[in-house]
């Protein structure tokens, strides 16, 4: 698949072309870490591919092995660093599942520290088999 | 690095192991994904490692970029399966961030639609300059 040129009013291609800086922790030939600068919680970091893509699921599984690479080592670090016990690693698509910024980025969010107040509500229902049948086939086909 | 035994505790290393069934959406030799049986969205989705470690941190690169290479076209296939327009990929490690089970876990979580409940708070501050250079110091220094 070919590499996706970079968008010039994406704010993350401007910083991967080095055109706005950022507090930068790690580069590769595929990724770069860099602090967010609107922290929720201490040691918020952000994980992109340097190559654009709005949507993970628009992203060639290479880049996100890429990223995958990376991801539990920077983790680590950013957690270890702050003395957090606990982290969310935290994905956006669509500006329904609160996206604001439209080139794929992993948030790695301390928790458990004060200053750390990143939370999520999580209602859980019960899932029936009837709806699970039906979930399975429609998804299985998208796989096939 | 060696494969890490299954933790006979562990519920996922026995759904890995067969020894308790799921609601399977996709296996490969190092991944497994299904649906959450106490779902927060229409679709709600678990990817696993085979392998059993209990944080992200915890696991080699080398897992993650496995369970990466999976990802995007499972979401893809998820979201579009229940029509969702945005979804969360989200990975919870330690109690403090809401982690229940011990064993790595990708939730991918349908937004935008009925029954899609899944809601976070992401009271933000702003980086300062101090703290950040500071931050840069302590986590490189783990990377290094
Ligand atoms: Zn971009
Ligand atoms: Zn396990």
């Amino acid at each position: 698949m070919p590499t996706p040129p970079p968008d010039p009013d994406c704010i993350f291609c401007r910083i991967v072309a080095g055109d706005i800086p950022c507090h930068k922790l790690h580069k590769d030939e595929h990724t770069l870490a860099f602090l967010d600068i609107n922290p929720t919680a201490p040691g918020h970091t952000l994980l992109i591919p340097k190559a654009h893509n709005a949507r993970l699921d628009e992203m060639p599984g290479e880049t996100m092995a890429k990223l995958g690479a990376v991801l539990p080592r920077l983790a680590g670090a950013v957690a270890g660093a702050v003395g957090a016990p606990g982290y969310n690693i935290l994905q956006n698509n669509g500006a329904e599942a609160g996206q604001a910024v439209f080139h794929v980025h992993f948030h790695i969010i301390p928790r458990g520290l004060p200053g750390s107040d990143f939370r999520f509500d999580w209602p859980a229902g019960k899932l029936e088999s009837d709806a699970a049948a039906d979930l399975i086939a429609r998804i299985t086909s998208r796989l096939a």
